[in-house]
């Protein structure tokens, strides 16, 4: 008998039964009403012909029912298939043909991108999630609906797909469990700290499991959930004065804008207590920032990746522990209590203390496999361990230091950006002979992806229509935001590897 | 891929390496000395013929080397059986009988009690595990091996056999995988709250999962564990005083104990942050006397059995809280983080919030069932909840209050005691025509466990010789320390049933 999806929503009903839920514009529920509207929806799920193992897709931006179809989803014994609004159409049409639900929920604002994915709404029934429209079928679902039994299969069932993008091929539907994502809880609950008074406002998106990660331990805490749409400074900071949030869950990026505006503005936001950080060290300058507008918030900085569900380490008392101070600052921290790392050379024999290698990981939160993909799923579990692609090193008291992007990665505004998948975009157009993917440093994104193509001989790039061109195949955070047009060829290295270093050095923004 | 019990002892060693993990005597190691220590002794244990899913039983007393145990057996893949120091010889013959373990570990004063269980010593390897025999044979298998790979199966695999009397019949031994003492733990960490700065002494004992339950959760946070081989209250304060002991486990009645020692004599206990207790809720007298010693200390309630490994409900920051005060002391608090309890009738529906009913466990920590018993353990699990047999209701907090003791069970200094089995030991004894244990409260062991014998007509029953009779054949603990012989017949309730309640007020000590 394992865990279940259902049950930190049945546990904070029997709990805290009167005690608010959810904060949503002028929406507000308690937990007893949650429960009861997510028993609902289940019931109209399964009367709408959802069985135990159907994915049920969705693409959507946050709001108190995307938050609920995380429960009612796994109690109608459903897979949950969160997309990603960012993406371009045909990547969605990608992971939607690859999954194959029977049902997505979406936005209305989504709604134009389906009709550009040939017969996808021929094959998947469709429902609107928000009420923009009128008369909202959400909503029409859970009043025509009786309480269903709590269908949740638990433990080492399928309980969600979540796509990540890959540096090769097509992205990969990673495959995690009720007991993964509950494990993934009960670790965020250790190291955030989440109890009854905390009030968690998801702001970065929730499709992403660095917000979702909130969504089952804030529940277990019995602490309060609100919500804006989308990222957006001012937003948020009204939102935090307005309920006196208590924790975030940001990148950096966004913690920059945050103060920036903090600082502009007027706001009472010192109900903070944390924010939770990751997908890169906060900038100096960012956390100086930040320090200004909240000396007393602690700022937890962590690693993860969607593959282990997806905390990896913590850094605990980040700030507050003398221990903690200068380079350690870029450390993110130790394993979660139930988690085992090592760090390996290329044969999976550790290397030695201080020596940067692949970072490998075992334990309850480690992922089933990837959907459909066995070969990649088998090597990338080998031995039993998560071979997650970064390189890392751990210094001598144990904390772990993220040495390296894994295979050319780019991360930007907290997105990663694969350079293979972008290059091979931009080289589709006419007249590119050659073109190279890198990222440069920027003071908001963290990075900016660049280009440097070299055309044809003869041949004079449109750059506005090689833009167009690229955004209308892939997301617009994985664009070039910078296009620089080469005479010469790309550089190579000694071994004639490209040479993305001296591309980087050559167009490196002057101090 | 679960969790895996050698998991909280690598991530340690990895973390903490140098650190110290054990203090016991003028033993001390560190995490790392302490891996290696495990690891060869796991290669010794396979070396010696063990092989994955042999049951290696252990009958000792509290030790650094028990606690190696813990991780040994798993790393070579055994599960462990823990036998009760306590029961008669012919109780621990049944159960090495029933669990039919390859190889015993017993202390040398545990020694005798093999020669009275027939063949046992020719069909179970055994190994002295302390050193009061001269050469130990415990560090002898250490030093004699090389380490072995860790062969922990982990998740819902079998991780232990933990034996508890029964009310009727012959006792079960629960088996729990590795996925259930890990949710144990972390549900444990976040209960309780240790940290790396945490010093746990091993108080309560070991065999028990009331101690037990801080071996993988202290050595997930980072703690030091130290060791009483068994409970004395002085020997206890002396141990918290001389090594800044944080935290103990232990019943009321051992508490008791504590602060009437820690009154009489200096000892400097301030080191103290939480007594977690259990089993009973704590007499007035006796937190009055505690909270003389230790104002500042935390006293943690919970609610547990083996079968869900063993944590139920934890009350959280108890006697800190203003809303926990008066009556809500005696309650045993709310449900872990990753649990789902409700309390039923007998055709199990919900009864209504207040009512008392039969209180069901739903979640991870719940037993794999009975060893080789399915008819009882499909019985107890049926529905996918565990079937408690505990009578209790929550009240409009949601706070759970034990509303009465299962089946005639009488709680004597933190062990259960079956009324049933004790009767039908002293039904046995010659002359004896009818018999009824029940419990009188007594200052000392929360209750004693007595009996009222009705003899045959016309003999005089020797109550020494009884007594003799009695202990050849049950624990000590579970003698009846008061005999009263009748001359009437036991008293009947109105539907013909043998009342104890008329007895307990019968023979209650006055005033």
């Amino acid at each position: 008998m394992g865990g279940y999806l259902t049950q930190p929503l049945k546990r904070a009903a029997s709990l805290f039964g009167d005690r608010l839920a959810v904060i949503d514009g002028d929406t507000r529920y308690s937990w007893a009403q949650l429960q009861e509207r997510v028993a609902r929806m289940a019931g109209a799920l399964h009367d709408r012909g959802i069985r135990e193992g159907d994915r049920v897709a969705i693409l959507a931006y946050n709001s108190f029912r995307y938050f609920e179809l995380h429960f009612a989803l796994p109690w109608a014994g459903a897979v949950m298939v969160p997309l990603n609004t960012r993406l371009a159409p045909a990547e969605n049409e990608f992971q939607l043909r690859d999954s194959q639900p029977r049902l997505l929920f979406v936005d209305t604002e989504m709604l134009p991108s389906l009709d550009s994915m040939g017969d996808i709404r021929d094959t998947i029934d469709v429902v609107v999630l928000d009420p923009a429209s009128g008369a909202n079928e959400y909503e029409s679902m859970i009043e025509g609906a009786v309480v269903a039994p709590d269908r949740a299969p638990g433990g080492d069932s399928l309980a969600g797909l979540f796509y990540t993008g890959g540096s090769t091929g097509r992205p990969k539907g990673v495959m995690l469990s009720h007991d993964n994502l509950l494990q993934n809880a009960v670790n965020t609950l250790i190291g955030v700290g989440y109890d009854e008074t905390s009030r968690y406002l998801h702001a970065a998106p929730m499709f992403h499991l660095t917000d979702g990660m909130a969504t089952y331990s804030v529940t277990m805490a019995g602490g309060i959930h609100a919500f804006v749409p989308r990222f957006d400074a001012v937003k948020v900071l009204e939102q935090v004065q307005a309920h006196q949030i208590t924790n975030l869950t940001l990148v950096p990026t966004m913690i920059e804008m945050l103060a920036r505006e903090a600082e502009r503005g007027s706001y009472d936001v010192s109900s903070m207590r944390q924010f939770q950080f990751g997908s890169s060290p906060m900038p100096d300058a960012t956390l100086e920032r930040a320090l200004r507008v909240w000396p007393d918030t602690l700022f937890l900085h962590g690693w993860g990746m969607t593959e282990i569900s997806p905390i990896g380490t913590m850094l605990p008392h980040h700030l507050r522990d003398p221990k903690v101070a200068g380079a350690r600052l870029r450390s993110v921290g130790i394993p979660a209590p139930n988690e085992e790392i090592r760090i390996v050379d290329e044969n999976d024999e550790d290397v030695p203390r201080g020596q940067v290698g692949e970072l490998i990981v075992r334990g309850p939160m480690v992922m089933l496999g990837y959907w459909n993909q066995p070969d990649i799923t088998a090597e990338t579990l080998r031995g039993g361990w998560m071979h997650t692609g970064d390189a890392a090193w751990q210094d001598e008291e144990g904390l772990l230091y993220i040495a390296d992007r894994p295979k050319d990665m780019i991360i930007s505004g907290g997105e990663n950006v694969y350079s293979t998948e972008v290059e091979s975009v931009v080289g589709l157009f006419p007249g590119v002979r050659e073109a190279a993917v890198f990222g440069l440093p920027h003071e908001k994104w963290g990075e900016m992806v660049c280009a440097a193509v070299l055309p044809e001989d003869g041949v004079e790039l449109d750059l506005d229509a090689l833009e167009q061109f690229v955004r209308s195949r892939i997301a617009a955070y994985k664009v070039p935001k910078k296009v620089f047009v080469r005479t010469a060829p790309l550089p190579l290295t000694s071994a004639g590897k490209l040479s993305k270093k001296t591309l980087r050095e050559e167009y490196a923004p002057s101090a």
